[in-house]
């Protein structure tokens, strides 16, 4: 059977371009004992994309390799199945690649049919636990505390936002427009959303933070974060979780000095989902009690075909994605 | 009984000046029950008194005001008193200023007279404490790791290095001259030690250290951070212990990027060590140990006076002291 994929043909220097992918059509293979083969049903666009395209040999995992699919976490449905712990009729998550046809892989875990996929892929997959792990396990945020996210209405900091509200802290989302700061406001209860690109951020931060800022939840970089840098209190952790405004640099901006991380004896911790798969059973519990308890909302901008994906991913660098960005395959 | 004295008179804006400080003389005053007068013998010399000077609304202790004495950590005796736990004759250590006489405070420790007064402030007080919970309490180091100490012939540098070297670590130090770099290889048993000044930095660190840094113990800032933030290994840990380079610029050099903070999952964490001074007698402890052992060895630089601190602070700034810098009054 021939089904399209996209693969990824050229290292982007800075910005994501139409020939860094090319559109293929492959056939699926002849099944051998174990084996599975899933049909993508949903794709998952996230900006830690970016670095995988990257040749950092300091990074994380190996960069994806010219010529290989486009590297992505998706759902799916089984089809053909020589392994029978995944049966035909399953529903699996886990590393896909941009394409409608996926060899199933020893990551795949198989998820009920009856939670929403949106609520699966926006909630508890990938976004859920970076969440968690960032706010629990690296911040440990105080009830009473002031935590600001940037990146605030993306699919990690509007989870971020909702799961420190629900521990009582006060919180402030930065984000991009207008209409994402109604969003954080009206419907997900943060105690103030800042739109960066049309307010004076410095004085709308002094304001909205009187008494400064103990947590940071780092999702972009940018000028956003010496702002929120030069508001942090004594003894203030801030967690880097992701630098999208950087990602698309060939050089990186410089960060904050490091006179004020001595003197206010900060900590600035980052992290990487990968090392943290281990704890996806316990933040699935939480979240799920979040979820049940009405303290966790979500929204997903999906796009259709798995051709809207060479176009789309940009939207997470450019911001103009509303919700946690899916493909409808 | 009159006695001299140096005030801080005028916040410096980048190098600390003569003008900065005014000579006085002052006269004892008559004790009240409970107080009691120490005629001071030492004073320490440290580059956090730079910061002390700044007017910086952040910082973990008020700034000097103008017109006091100039603040300063140092030993005496105790030559009339008022108070039955510091008798006439008994040894103190604690915040003295730059004064021959001192009103004794609250703060004050009695201290055995049989120490070497160089152990006492090279190693068994501030700069002591401060490498102990720089080194054990915020970077948690493990045998077969790899640490790197900028400002390594300094008090605190120096003390960090070779309690690294005892709990099996590979340790690198950068210092600035080849004198201090002897000082620390051939004396000290430092693995290797660089002057930043003479060689390429880069080249020589990625030869000291070709599995790249797990720790670094940050007492400089200036361009020697980057070189080394760009070796760290990932989930290496950064303590931020001190900024000499930056202590005396207007506004401080940037920091490097939080892109590798995210992708190589570093821990960044500064600390003063007023916030520590409970753990002090564990410090004393676990130091007197390593001393008794003959793991530790220490130098002083000692000026001659009380005058002498005028010039001989900027000394700290230019990195021409050879060890703790102290004056005999």
């Amino acid at each position: 059977m021939q089904y399209k994929a996209i693969t990824f043909v050229k290292r982007p220097i800075a910005d994501i371009t139409a020939d860094t992918f090319e559109l293929v059509t492959l056939e699926t293979p002849v099944l051998k004992d174990g084996e599975f083969l899933v049909k993508q049903t949903h794709m998952s666009l996230d900006p830690a994309m970016r670095t995988w395209m990257q040749d950092n040999p300091n990074s994380y995992i190996p960069p994806i390799a010219i010529g290989e699919v486009m590297r992505s976490f998706g759902v799916g449905e089984v089809v053909e199945s020589k392994n029978p712990a995944f049966p035909v009729g399953a529903r699996v998550i886990g590393n896909t690649g941009w394409a409608e046809y996926v060899l199933g892989g020893a990551d795949m875990q198989v998820v009920p049919h009856d939670l929403p996929v949106e609520a699966l892929m926006c909630v508890l997959h990938v976004p859920g636990l970076t969440a968690y792990v960032g706010l629990f396990e690296v911040l440990r945020p105080k009830a009473g505390e002031t935590l600001v996210v940037s990146g605030a209405a993306g699919s990690v900091g509007s989870l971020v936002g909702q799961m420190a509200k629900a521990e009582g802290l006060r919180v402030i989302g930065i984000a991009g427009s207008d209409e994402k700061c109604r969003w954080l406001e009206d419907e997900l209860g943060f105690d103030r959303a800042i739109n960066y690109r049309s307010a004076n951020l410095a004085e709308q931060l002094a304001e909205a933070a009187p008494n400064g800022v103990d947590i940071y939840f780092e999702n972009t970089g940018g000028p956003i974060q010496q702002v929120v840098f030069e508001r942090m209190n004594r003894f203030g952790r801030i967690t880097v979780c992701g630098m999208i405004a950087d990602y698309n640099r060939e050089v990186p901006a410089p960060g904050p000095s490091w006179v004020d991380i001595n003197l206010k004896a900060l900590r600035v911790e980052g992290f990487v989902i990968v090392d943290h798969y281990d704890k996806a059973p316990k933040a699935v519990e939480v979240l799920t009690g979040y979820l049940q308890k009405g303290q966790i909302k979500y929204r997903a901008h999906v796009l259709q075909g798995l051709e809207s994906a060479i176009e789309g991913v940009n939207l997470l660098f450019n911001g103009d994605n509303q919700g946690k960005l899916l493909v409808e395959l």
